[in-house]
């Protein structure tokens, strides 16, 4: 069993840099998909892979891939890595701590002279977060033949330019074809976005599935009037409406399942004045759980709500299921080999699963894949004030080392 | 009794082009105040103005004033009209019915040659609607000394522009002081913006008073947070509080007044994104009755409740009154000049309650005021589709004419 371990000092040196990058005042991060801060992040993270002596490629979606090659030319790859792009002001280590620790993972076999049997593959992959272009996870969605590419090109953000622009724009279309690999297992390291570790006092979790979600986008359309003159029983208020569904999502959590949870995240009212009734509210509904029984009920339950809401205020009402993914669990062999990686680096650690979709939820579906959680402090994430304890990122890349080293040697 | 009657055809005719001004594609108009549009209504009010031989002023808010002398120079006037600036993408009649009403009342006496004792003195006033520069009622608000002058040159739109720089932009900061005459009366013909002449089957509306209203601004702070990790009860959700706040303003509507109404118009949500919990709401609360005491029992309400939302959510709350007025009963003998001129103009009428703020508000703080309703078709107001039949506003008219006719000839 290796002894080695990585340079906390020289990754946190390296992340610090990295985290200059579109920073802002309040300590956070702005680098959305294909902005120029995400570009410059690109710029930096092709450099350093190549300063390694990587193998860099680039891929038609802007998925950022590094080699270094096994004993074994025939091998299949293991490959691991994660994003860094943000959400909008988002935080520090979303992302970016499993990208940079696989780069230092890298290093430290480099360091200790270890030749790996199978080639490793370090990747970034393009627009994760799905802020500034919906879907999120397009570039491993893509990769994993979830999306086609096309598609993904098409994606347009609030200003009306497409994926395919923008990509161009910041000189990351690339050359090579956007599909799967064989690729031997996937390994990801992240933040858990939620407050299970800290929680349980633990710096490093084995996640043993993801949730399944549904998001539903909702259009609510009544009818304009003057906020005085009309009686509240003539109305067609589309934001009444809207306040009933969000009451009705609280209550389905509340009776339909543990882990159910469900949010109203973006709302647009129109006209938006104070003294009219709104005529039209979009809205999104986001409903997750690791059972998925549970988050078809949840759905089945806000559709109704919301047809009665627009019934009882005599409005038009449209709702799309705009994207719907299954609970999943990772591959048992790839948990199995985080938790003996655990182990050996001297960690305690915990199972758990994912609330938030990642990028290895894609990669799930062409190749074993596993992930590795660190805690987040209060279990705050995207924000600027999103924070993990350098110690337990540190703990989070020794068991990613040993996870990969395990798995390329064999 | 005058037999004299107004020229419908003449002021439908100017009704249509002037509607041309602005005029959207759903039948509208877009004339906000202070905007090209707004300029060209105003110029070509003042042109006609001009034609019919009235002695034009326009004062320091750019409200457009049309004297028509009397017999007796000493006399205080006789003055009625009403606002031709519109809601972004507004309806045709609001305001405009008013002023154009008025001027055809004035083509009225001259055509019949009848010259009054007093003066009569036929107004537009500026910023009435006040969705681009709050607060509403402004230039007749400056006008009744309710506002400084200052205070409204100091307004921006959401661009940044002060009132008084897009006020001289368009050329209507006049010469002529903002302060009231002495005047003898204030009539003002406007669409009901509401159901209840329609429900009543009648043409005119004697107006008794006016709804007293609350506007209060509000901002919950909470915590943004991914929407899948988080679980429900840690969460600060801002939104929900607002849902919480919202189904409180109906309840307070249904148990503390036969005629309160309460609406929530604007809704910002921060960061606005599907997969985020909502950190910030800012939303407005507005509260009207024709009852002071109700409307401080329903602000009593659901300012309780806008602290026990933040109270449960853990959040921080801001809430301020923006704008407080007073039910207002406008003057008797004005109310009864209006239902003798109906009765003499072969119309039925009714006594209504105005739930909308109008110029006439202020005015009635500095002279004995009086308003005409017509009906608003379903009782739409504030948007493309409002509609009032053409018999009904030369009903409006028709009444408007007599009742200055009696005022400025005694």
């Amino acid at each position: 069993m290796s002894t080695t371990s990585i340079d906390r000092d020289r990754f946190r040196e390296r992340f610090d840099e990295f985290n200059q990058i579109g920073a802002t005042d309040a300590g956070g991060v702005n680098r959305p998909a294909l902005s120029n801060a995400n570009k410059a992040a690109r710029d930096k993270l092709v450099e350093w892979f190549r300063t390694v002596g990587l193998d860099v490629r680039i891929d038609e979606i802007g998925n950022i891939f590094g080699r270094r090659e096994g004993s074994n030319p025939d091998a299949e790859p293991v490959m691991f890595g994660s994003h860094v792009d943000s959400q909008y002001n988002g935080g520090r280590y979303d992302g970016v701590v499993g990208v940079l620790g696989a780069l230092e993972v890298i290093e430290t076999f480099d360091d200790a002279d270890i030749e790996t049997d199978r080639p490793l593959e370090i990747v970034a992959w393009s627009n994760e977060e799905g802020v500034r272009f919906q879907p999120d996870m397009l570039g491993s969605g893509v990769y994993a033949g979830v999306f086609d590419l096309e598609y993904a090109y098409g994606r347009t953000d609030d200003n009306g330019n497409t994926f395919r622009e923008e990509l161009e724009r910041i000189g990351y279309r690339g050359e090579t074809p956007c599909e799967a690999d064989d690729v031997h297992c996937y390994l990801e390291l992240h933040v858990e976005q939620g407050p299970y570790l800290e929680e349980a006092g633990v710096s490093v979790g084995v996640v043993e599935d993801v949730f399944g979600f549904s998001w539903l986008n909702v259009t609510f359309e009544g009818q304009a009037n003057h906020a005085g003159p009309t009686p509240m029983h003539m109305r067609r208020d589309a934001f009444a409406a809207t306040t009933d569904v969000a009451a009705a999502v609280r209550e389905v959590t509340a009776t339909e399942g543990a882990d159910l949870v469900g949010t109203i995240g973006s709302v647009e009212v129109h006209p938006n004045a104070i003294n009219v009734i709104p005529e039209r509210v979009e809205f999104t509904v986001d409903l997750r759980s690791s059972d998925n029984a549970v988050v078809d009920t949840a759905v089945d339950r806000v559709r109704e709500e919301i047809e009665w809401a627009a019934d009882r205020e005599g409005l038009e009402c449209d709702c799309e299921e705009i994207m719907r993914v299954d609970a999943d669990q990772f591959d048992e062999g790839c948990r199995d080999t985080i938790a003996e990686a655990a182990v050996d680096a001297g960690y305690e650690y915990t199972r758990l699963s994912s609330g938030a979709g990642h990028d290895a939820n894609y990669l799930n579906e062409i190749a074993p894949t596993g992930m590795i959680f660190v805690p987040s402090v209060d279990g705050i994430s995207h924000r600027e004030s999103e924070y993990t304890e350098w110690d337990d990122i540190v703990a989070g890349t020794e068991v990613l080392f040993r996870a990969v080293e395990k798995r390329a040697s064999r």
